[in-house]
């Protein structure tokens, strides 16, 4: 349960046209740098739908200017990271972090300022403490919601917390929603920065100046071999971005985009589907932990845990879960430096399992309580 | 005459072996970060035939792991040039330049050290002027050939002293080679360097300390839109490599990569043939070409031209011939600082014309001499 991969194979609907556009010379070349601008219309028709009610007929003021479509939504990240800041600037990123932002940051030479969050605040991040961090050397704060790697979902008024410190301070807001379409609907819509009117939000409110938002393919259509993402930010930026995508990618790869242009709003049903399933195995999984394994934060693909293990790192409990119980999940250090009593937290991913596996996961998590002799926190 | 791209499709064979891998959902996945295992194998005998002879028994020391698959070759330039330098090395470029690889240098914040080319030398660039430039600072020398921009092949003799140099001073040649294939006969093999007994290198030679080859399946096979390189690097450098590739692509787009390690060897005649077609059109521009436009090099998919109007900078002519002949190609100026009487040069693509259009954009050179009432230089 470590891999944060989709378990299940994508709608048929999808590898048929992608076999379609495939096969066609005309689809060798390259596409525009900013993405197949037939991709970037549907994207906006989705972004309608999801950030603005579920009939796409909410107020979303987005448009396929502020749209670039990337290769992977890691390279959106980097060409992002690249666009706002240099060496020696500095980025705020909560901890735990999703690795590879971290390693995008450091390669870049980028400074980066960790904002700490705990299970007392169910892994949401505070913007007080988080606007104390701001100096003059601050370029960006990035937001991973759902959370990789904790799960913790953000509501939509800490979002807009997060952007109004962003906007107030001129720095960017970076918004990685991989997971976004694992909500449900208690939690829709994810948030309010794309709607033109927003009672959280003040009434000159233009998120062009502050958000960079970033989505993934690979989840909601469960393709991540074919490598596309997206960076919607304001199309003032979008010039600036696509200097940095030019260099990097050239263009995201064509087919994929062609064939996701043209199916898109007909997977909704699919995407539901698949958030639904999630869904399900994430309270199996609540429901089957024993009781003292504890869990401080859930959604997306991800639950984060607090082995009841006293005093030992959860970097030696997950060697011992891999090799004596043949459980696979990943110890919080793996995510950045762990504050005081985050030692014991351990992420586990209930994307890529069935619900017959999970149950087996926490019967073999029940077991180590006793065979591992390690005394139990009461 | 403005755009490298391929002027040909693909081969059905790839089309249709696409379009199959395509449809299976297994192929959906992540690929292995450094590319699947299958293309890696492949790579290397179709690196044995180009670098080995012919028949593919060449001695040619390469195994699948000193190749990493890239999602374009832009994007192992990239990676590669973030693993060799950081912000405030240098990397030496001959000059004209590919232009991606001048701005991938400056968004990473590498000082970039031109090393001008000239035309009294047929745009070949000079290891004694080159080595005069290295500092302890410098990182890498970067070379492509056959050239973009101004299609010079430069002779394997030159490629090992360059070699040779970049060994000696312990820094990277990062070689190129996207256009490798449209090297005819006597041309062939490019270089030796990664042959186990070369006469023209040290007996003690070995390439892996040196060298880091880039190649792109975009124009050899047609495909720019599938977006797939490769780095051939140092087994030991490419781990690090590796983790560069992580952070800005995880993979190579999967699909692509599964069909062409399927079909590379059968589609030799195909590049070949493309290859043949693509020498017989810079032979009939060579042969078209009104007397007073000059060929300074030629080869891959461009030919370097001075133009005939004595005193007038490319840019200017270059603008009246698209405007008022409509014929488009690029001045010298947009690929870097030109050096004395460098302002007079054009870059011509042969690559997406067809026969009886270079014929046709040949007349309207020899029109234009009149045309644009400028004095002809004699």
């Amino acid at each position: 349960m470590s891999q944060g991969v989709p378990g299940t194979p994508p709608p048929k609907l999808f590898l048929d046209t992608l076999a379609r556009v495939s096969a066609d010379p005309r689809n060798c070349g390259y596409a525009e740098n900013v993405g197949e601008r037939s991709l970037r219309e549907a994207v906006v028709q989705e972004m309608k739908v999801a950030y603005g009610g579920a009939d796409g007929n909410g107020e979303v003021d987005v448009t396929a200017e502020d749209v670039a479509i990337t290769a992977g939504c890691n390279l959106a990240f980097f060409a992002s990271a690249m666009a706002v800041a240099e060496k020696g600037d500095e980025v705020i990123l909560p901890v735990p972090w999703y690795f590879n932002h971290e390693m995008t940051l450091t390669s870049l030479g980028i400074k980066i300022v960790t904002l700490q969050t705990s299970p007392e605040r169910a892994f949401q991040p505070s913007p007080e403490d988080c606007e104390r961090l701001i100096t003059p050397k601050t370029k960006a704060i990035v937001l991973v919601t759902p959370n990789n790697p904790t799960g913790a979902i953000y509501p939509p008024s800490l979002i807009a917390s997060f952007a109004k410190l962003a906007h107030a301070h001129k720095i960017a807001l970076i918004l990685d929603e991989t997971y976004r379409d694992f909500l449900n609907s208690a939690h829709l819509p994810p948030h309010h920065l794309f709607s033109k009117s927003s009672v959280i939000l003040p009434t000159d409110w233009s998120w062009r100046s502050t958000i960079i938002h970033l989505f993934s393919f690979s989840k909601s259509y469960c393709i991540p071999g074919h490598r596309v993402g997206l960076i919607c930010a304001s199309s003032s930026l979008i010039p600036q971005l696509n200097k940095a995508l030019d260099n990097i990618q050239i263009c995201a790869p064509r087919p994929p985009q062609l064939a996701l242009a043209s199916v898109l709003p007909q997977l909704r049903p699919f995407v539901k589907d698949v958030a639904g399933a999630l869904e399900r195995r994430h309270t199996l999984f609540k429901d089957s932990l024993p009781s003292r394994w504890k869990v401080g934060a859930q959604g997306g693909y991800y639950a984060f845990v607090q082995h009841p293990f006293k005093g030992v790192d959860a970097m030696v409990v997950c060697e011992r879960l891999a090799k004596e119980m043949g459980v696979v999940c990943l110890p919080a250090g793996f995510f950045g430096p762990v504050g005081e009593g985050g030692e014991r937290w351990v992420r586990f991913s209930v994307a890529n399992v069935d619900d017959e596996r999970v149950r087996l996961v926490c019967e073999r998590l029940k077991e180590s309580e006793e065979t591992f002799g390690w005394e139990i926190e009461s």
